[in-house]
């Protein structure tokens, strides 16, 4: 259990945009948006949620930590692959509902499941009416059915 | 109104990680997260949402449009402060569930409504047990009372 507080979120706008209390704007469900980027070069690796426990968990110990939703569980990244995130730096957003993460990450460089480097290797395009898709060339840095078999 | 189609979001996992039509996952709310960096350093402005329209209208026209949550409608960004976003390219990631826009904003190259670059001025610490907020020193890029009263 994480001991940080965040004080509750306020309706004061002046406050929210401009004061020095972190009082983080959790939606319906209980998250927060997380942006995750690279520190070294701003790639953008990937976008999660973190409930409270989640978000102080991550501002206490400098490892990110999001909340699942798909597993409904609070879920430490990394602890399957070796591919923590050590945070560099945290920032919030003028309306306090989301953070962005500026990371490193150890292990395999790896952040996507799919064992890349990046959740985002496609770039969005269009062709006879239709969104397409385009890989931009990235591979696994890692073995996933190894990894995550090896671990379940 | 947009002409550009989504095909049907799939629940084929390898089509939806390795696939080449962009099937956006939207949630129960018809919207994906957009996650919105400055082309030139990488720096983050935003984060913002998009319903299947605003997507939509963002691939064909090369310039962002989101859904607005707060308004509860379309909204083509940079209308009322001249500060529009030219898209250089848009990313998907593994589960269709958020795209990643690189742009270019013209005006003032201002995207918060604090009139601030980006919307994430603030840096996450913690004092005494309690999560705090510190400024990053960056300040408006245009007036905002002036622009926004003007256009109201």
């Amino acid at each position: 259990m994480s001991a940080l507080k965040f004080s509750e979120a306020t309706n004061d706008k002046r406050a929210l945009e401009e004061g020095e209390a972190f009082t983080p704007r959790f939606d319906a469900n209980g998250l927060v948006t997380a942006v995750v980027t690279d520190a070294s070069d701003g790639m953008l690796l990937m976008v999660a949620h973190m409930n409270a426990e989640a978000l102080a968990l991550s501002i206490e110990t400098g490892i990110a930590h999001y909340w699942s939703r798909s597993r409904g569980s609070l879920w430490k990244k990394g602890e399957t692959s070796g591919n923590f995130q050590n945070i560099v730096e945290m920032r919030t957003d003028c309306d306090q509902d989301a953070v962005w993460l500026r990371v490193k990450v150890t292990g395999h460089d790896a952040t996507c499941h799919t064992g890349r480097r990046s959740c985002f290797y496609r770039t969005v395009g269009q062709k006879d009416g239709f969104a397409t898709l385009s890989a931009d060339g990235s591979v696994p840095l890692f073995d996933t059915d190894e990894t995550y078999r090896k671990k379940s």
